[in-house]
């Protein structure tokens, strides 16, 4: 195994090219590939979550989890966040909840790993996922201009340095309805860009964000859906499709959810009603 | 919600498709999108997981998802498997496991639910997402022709149904190291899509799958490496990239990762010796 780190994101292994044309050509050569590690996530001390995502915004990412575990809304509601010294993982964060948190539910069913995939991993029943928001979001009536919609994923794409060494990694980022970049986080797991771009936020005081759009990389999956709820962003634009499981929360949750996003159109399938043609 | 269905894979949607041209154009339409429901998973009665799916082949689904768990590898250890009557979800599958199976180490630690993009929750610690594999791979001498491996996405795409409809699923295909295709299934999950092919073949009696390549339509995520070691498979090709802990995996169970694999070519990053040039 090479242990060339260009940098916490990608690390250089050795990899053999083909290329298939008038014949066959095959040659060595160095390629970064992406990070992916795992991270303990302690709750006052306790284990709780273990994440496969790539290095880097590793507290933001923490923060970013428990805003989609409905326990935080707001930045006092975290007494400590920090990384701990004897992890038995390459990393651990521990975070101790502050007053306002809402303590987890059942901390002895959530000591699970989850994929870099996956973002909803542990809990009890189908109830527990359609967890309650403490912002609802019908009432956000940002309007946004479709003509800006389209330049989102261009625009993320564009801001994303890790994809453009290792062509492995989502991303996902935060827009205000006037188009203006808020923050970009790119990690393997498209539910870890997510986490690092709303802890991100939560760390600054910014939630609800109303009036914003999150654009992401990859299919408008069910999680990603909730994560915004929670996180009270009430457009989530996404480059691939929604699955109906997905489009049902986002109806019932008043979120505009918006897929197959490209740079000459999009699809509303839900509350269409921010969206107007724009100049 | 609109109900209507067009197959038990996808469902029709209304849904505001805008273009970004000279102008900004909007229309209503009805697509379709690909389903995702929740299926609970039994073991001898006892709830053990719920996955996120798009329903079809159910059995295989979860007969797959047994050989991913490490604890069947064989069709007589499942001496029953089929659908619940009573299910409080919208599905409920039960396995009765035979003799020779490996009973799960720890039931109560897998109560859990999983995304359509998850598929190894719920494990206790890293250490125990590298299952004992009942087989090792290294000596498997299947030889595949570049021109060969490179025809796979294409053919993989095109046997896609769903994807069609919806623009919304991953796949994954089985072929034989000539090129003959064995098995291909559609989910919203990459990992229930190589789960139903895992459990397909084990049904047939064919695992180990020796000799035989997985083409997946998304990234080589970590939980398709180990799915397919533990079926037994010596090669995973993928259209996405690789991490780092899926390509650490790949070597360390003898198992040739291939990645970036379009029609004109491919990046093999481990055990390269199992891919020849071709005609």
């Amino acid at each position: 195994m090479s242990e060339v780190v260009h940098s916490s994101g990608a690390r250089q292994e050795r990899v053999t090219r083909y290329r298939i044309g008038e014949g066959v050509e095959s040659a060595e050569r160095d390629d970064l590939i992406a990070v992916e590690d795992p991270l303990e996530i302690r709750i006052d001390g306790e284990s709780w979550s273990i994440t496969m995502r790539t290095p880097g915004d590793d507290l933001d990412l923490v923060a970013g989890f428990l805003v989609g575990e409905g326990l935080i809304t707001q930045p006092d509601h975290l007494a400590g966040l920090g990384h701990v010294g004897d992890a038995v993982f390459g990393n651990t964060v521990n975070a101790t909840l502050g007053a306002g948190a809402t303590p987890p539910a059942d901390a002895a069913a959530r000591h699970s790993v989850m994929t870099s995939a996956c973002g909803i991993c542990g809990t009890e029943s189908i109830d527990a996922i359609e967890k309650q928001a403490r912002w609802e979001l019908d009432s956000d009536d940002m309007v946004v201009a479709a003509t800006m919609i389209a330049t989102l994923p261009d625009r993320l794409r564009e801001a994303q340095t890790l994809f453009d060494s290792t062509g492995g990694v989502h991303a996902a980022g935060l827009f205000t309805a006037a188009g203006d970049m808020l923050c970009v986080r790119e990690d393997v797991g498209r539910h870890n860009a997510v986490d690092k771009v709303v802890g991100w936020a939560l760390r600054q005081g910014m939630l609800p964000l109303r009036g914003t759009v999150l654009q992401v990389s990859g299919r408008a999956s069910f999680e990603l859906v909730q994560k915004a709820r929670l996180a009270g962003i009430p457009m989530l634009a996404a480059v691939g499709a929604p699955s109906s499981l997905s489009r049902d929360l986002a109806e019932s949750s008043g979120l505009t959810l918006v897929g197959f996003s490209r740079g000459n159109g999009f699809s509303v399938y839900t509350h269409p009603r921010r969206v107007v043609p724009g100049t």
